[in-house]
């Protein structure tokens, strides 16, 4: 298998790793979310690694430049599902995921995207009104 | 990997079939499916085969189990993402997924789900308030 599925809900894609992520995948991994987020507008990217139970710098990597170059093209990332022990290797290899919003599972990590884009428009919708109530 | 990730979506399960699916693990996802759905009380169940190039008699036959069992449990399946080559092999080999809706996309499976669980509920709806408008 030389690509993972990228799912479109709405304005949020969805990825689920089922398998070791090597070289190639990861590297066409990467270039597909990002021409699908400029394809399809989606204002964030749902990465489910539930099915991952090792974990090495190499997949830490990856979920990091998937997150900087969605950043970049306006949509969050959030990563989902992660076992308890993928958490532990992934700290003890001084690996803490910056920039990655982590969430317990799909459903939550939809929640938690809903909001930062809920967050992210309120400002401007607010501005409108000017602020007369200050005392 | 012994296990396919099954994804809570609301009323839905989400799973991407992204390997082929030998023996232990489709027996695994037809077992863990069937929780699922007894233990969430999802309504139905979207399985995305987009993937999935090789398609053989035996995936054909879980696809239909897997039907057919979370017809059972009060859940419609719904695949999605079919590629053509696949959908081409499925009739050559005589299967043609009887029980099984089909559509082009996630999102549009969503949809067809959603109308089944709508002409479902409706017509419970409708029995609550007597039909006098006949001639």
């Amino acid at each position: 298998m030389d690509r993972i599925p990228i799912l479109k809900m709405g304005p949020f894609l969805l990825v689920t790793i089922q398998v070791d992520l090597y070289d190639r995948l990861a590297l066409n991994l990467e270039n597909d979310l990002i021409s699908m987020v400029s394809k399809t507008g989606a204002r964030g990217v749902l990465i489910d690694i539930s099915a991952v139970s090792i974990v090495d710098s190499f997949m830490g990597r990856i979920l990091g430049n998937i997150a900087s170059m969605s950043r970049i093209m306006d949509a969050e990332t959030v990563v989902v599902g992660m076992q308890p022990a993928v958490a532990i290797t992934l700290v003890e290899l001084g690996l803490t995921l910056q920039g990655v919003y982590t969430a317990l599972d799909v459903e939550k990590g939809m929640e938690l995207l809903r909001d930062k884009i809920g967050v992210m428009n309120d400002p401007e919708e607010d501005e409108e009104e000017p602020d007369d109530s200050n005392d």
